[in-house]
């Protein structure tokens, strides 16, 4: 299933996209799960497929507007320097553990949705990566364990402010302007995905192709990530992992390429998706 | 008003703590603001006030488990580095910016709950701080407006992992460990606590002090940081600052001196009160 949040006529919804349009599941269900977070926190996905298996889509793509799929993330952990490809653009070591920061869900919109570049810099770079969607809840969970732990993917534009990234040692500030986080357009549910399943990722600025990478050359494993951050924090549903970028930024080029009014970023991951973001200035 | 956030007889609820006992606003409201955070994001303080007035306190101090003073806050912004002394012996440069990471919620405990030593590390280690809680929602707020954004104050217990903060660059799994922060055991609201006033910030590790400073030896001023953060995210009612600690930290002593199982770890901020923890080894 592909499973999206959205908003329609002023209400805010979630659903279900078919071929032939959106099931609208928070509607259908009576409110019995009012997010998609709740329908996860509720392990409801089978219930969900059983009722959609009949039902009649009632609204179209171009009706909704897209919501981040989870709008309302307990946590949302981002991994650093995720590809070697990256990591030597960067000019960093290799670590031993995989580098987590954090994302307040307020700084993410939906798909179609315009990324801003703030008045306080010109420095608006993308980040394409693959997003995981965590289903069970979990503490210290094994490598083996951890695919069980996945609802889904989805597809992540993580743009950062490179110059308020590296204000400090600390990433947050860059990593956290309002209308620079992306997901969606929708999670397809793990039962599509088969575990371990090697994933391309593609980034485009203005139909150019500015990143691409396969998920094998991480160099931590979704699993690992999953293991490792289950270490100090408890898992919930409907956390939202983005597994980091690949080389390629627009900061490493020479010159850099900054994201600016008018360009039009897409993010694209196989047997996902596209998510796609205009981009405009952000009235001071 | 003192106002914490706690569990009852199997709910939990929110209140005013008084001179006589806590009076239960959740229940006495009939649950029209059932967190704190509804209240303040109703600007509802007034009226709490109001009611309270003539209220009987129906519960005592004894008789609750705390949480965190928040519960679900929207954003936990964290300063890093943020006095002089405890920069100087992390041996780190001036920065012109806040540093700032983040917490999640889950890894926090309320008053009188047990921090927790995971048995990944032996590195438990204390900071004390002052936290402000966010009243009032603003994006690029000034450093004049910003005392009118903040609500009141707390006490913040930031207990890092100190192998783990280390791991990379980024400080997020350190500091996310759960059971490892604390706020509480409430907050004293704006109107009690003179703008600028300077705040005595002490920490005891079993009866002793192992740090103490005043926050006019803050190196960004309470208003500076909420002027900084709100440049890049929107602060909301709820949002909880954790301004930072001073010098004394158990990690750069010689030796170490980490927390450990059968500890007792208060933070004390004047005008506010004293928030405490029994130290736990978690079970593996």
């Amino acid at each position: 299933m592909k499973l999206s949040s959205f908003s329609h006529a002023g209400q805010t919804s979630w659903g279900v996209v078919t071929d032939d349009g959106i099931v609208d599941v928070g509607a259908l269900s009576g409110n019995q799960w009012p997010t998609l977070r709740d329908a996860l926190a509720a392990d409801a996905l089978s219930q969900v497929k059983e009722l959609v298996r009949n039902a009649t889509p009632t609204l179209q793509l171009a009706d909704v507007t897209f919501e981040p799929v989870i709008p309302n993330p307990p946590k949302i952990l981002c991994i650093g320097v995720a590809y070697h490809e990256h990591r030597l653009e960067t000019g960093r070591d290799v670590t031993a553990k995989p580098m987590v920061f954090g994302r307040f869900a307020n700084s993410q919109v939906g798909h179609e949705q315009a990324l801003l570049r703030p008045p306080e810099s010109e420095q608006l770079d993308f980040e394409g990566e693959v997003a995981v969607v965590i289903g069970k809840r979990g503490r210290r969970i094994s490598v083996e364990d951890a695919w069980d732990h996945i609802a889904g993917y989805s597809v992540y534009c993580d743009a950062t402010i490179r110059d308020w990234q590296r204000h400090t040692q600390q990433w947050t500030p860059g990593k956290n302007f309002v209308g620079t986080g992306g997901v969606g357009p929708w999670m397809v549910t793990r039962d599509e995905i088969a575990d371990g399943t090697d994933l391309t990722l593609s980034t485009r600025l203005n139909g150019v192709e500015v990143q691409r990478t396969t998920t094998d050359l991480l160099i931590f494993s979704i699993p690992e990530m999953i293991a490792y951050c289950s270490t100090f924090t408890e898992l919930e549903p409907g956390d939202v992992i983005a597994t980091g970028t690949p080389g390629g930024v627009g900061g490493k080029r020479n010159p850099p390429l900054w994201m600016k009014d008018g360009d039009v970023l897409e993010v694209e991951v196989s047997c996902v998706g596209v998510l796609r973001h205009p981009v405009r200035n952000e009235a001071a």
